[in-house]
């Protein structure tokens, strides 16, 4: 449809990067791009904490499922959701911030999202590739110590960047109308739609790994969802101040 | 730096729309292009709504603050964190899904941010602008009743797109040193670096208003927080099957 269109519909997570490094005016050029995205109220919650030092870039990868990328990747980004300004904001004019909402946990996880997919689609634009690291909340109390995260800042992902030396084909998608409703939510036929997408997930599996995996994509979600998600997680951000009512 | 960061570094919210209509092919291709964004775990856990029937608008108009554009805007898009998928296909497995983890409601909704991060560029890119309705959260058990929206899918926020009946300047936004650390957190000068920024800002304001608004960004975040958010907000997303452990 266009150029902007097919780099977005182009996108796969790349894992493995060649030696290149990226310009340091780079990574300063696609912060600024993540910061130009919409931030809800103009709160602008978003922290990007970019680890170079080996040591740390080491003791991360451990703490983020042993992801090799985290510690090799020419450049790795920490994503915080950062109430701490905000709290300055309000002691510059001595009124008392009233905090630990839902809400609020939740308008500064999404800032930096919006924040992060600019960063990558601009990285992807000048011909980088990256990947989002979830498993930092593997160890997340960890990563937040490591980091010297403050009260009301929590690492939401991270970012592996740099020049691709791979080249994966794009995953396919759930179906157009499983995603797209009118007017109401309604999942009616999408049973059947999401079998004849598990053969497409499937395949699209085999031909990657020469037959070796070939699970479809509501096995794989099953598969995952008998399983806890990170039951620390609660926890852990109440203890930084979120999500306390 | 390219085309696509210009794209990027030149967003403004666009809340005036020109009456003339987006063709349905483009909203659909926009979906697609939001759908190829990286998913946490290949959850794909975002369902977009478009609501084109006038009455449903006229109400979830009245329900985000009164917003015209809600009402107005030739495309109005609901984006929703959606685990009932999931649940589905471990009912396709017979097997019992563990939910109600902080995590799931966390990478859900960032699945969302990312998706319509790339519905808002691909947009912008065809000469479309928009901006994102937070506050469908306002009343959002009324907007999830309206959109009938089952257990474990709840309303993040909207979308109105159109052509631009309207040409606001750029936002000025916190500088790079204050939002982008080297290795470790660190909030130094940050309180000197946000008083100078607050002067741009009030600037703009000026600029923008003729005058008549002119509060800093510290004002504006310090009166904004010595208010409750969204109260409701934990309680009705655990009424839904969210964030219970």
């Amino acid at each position: 449809m266009n150029k902007v269109i097919e780099l977005l519909k182009s996108h796969r997570s790349i894992r493995k990067f060649t030696s290149k490094p990226i310009d340091q005016e780079i990574v300063e050029e696609l912060v600024r791009a993540g910061q130009c995205a919409a931030t809800s109220s103009f709160i602008q919650a978003c922290t990007v904490i970019q680890v170079t030092d080996p040591a740390l870039r080491e003791t991360l990868c451990e703490a983020a499922a042993h992801q090799l990328y985290v510690k090799d990747s020419p450049v790795f980004l920490v994503f915080c959701a950062d109430l701490q300004r905000h709290q300055m904001a309000c002691d510059m004019h001595n009124s008392k911030m009233r905090s630990g909402f839902t809400e609020q946990f939740l308008t500064a996880s999404l800032d930096c999202a919006l924040f992060a997919q600019n960063v990558l689609i601009a990285a992807e634009s000048l011909g980088l590739g990256g990947c989002y690291i979830g498993a930092i909340r593997n160890k997340i109390a960890e990563v937040d110590e490591l980091l010297e995260l403050p009260d009301k800042v929590y690492p939401v992902f991270g970012m592996c960047l740099g020049y691709p030396d791979q080249d994966p084909e794009i995953k396919p998608r759930l179906p157009l109308d499983v995603v797209l409703k009118q007017q109401r939510y309604s999942a009616e036929n999408d049973r059947q739609r999401i079998s004849t997408y598990d053969e497409q997930v499937r395949a699209y599996y085999r031909s990657r790994t020469g037959g070796a995996k070939d699970n479809s994509w509501s096995e794989q979600i099953s598969d995952m969802l008998v399983k806890e998600a990170r039951p620390h997680m609660l926890s852990y951000l109440q203890s930084k101040g979120f999500i306390l009512k």
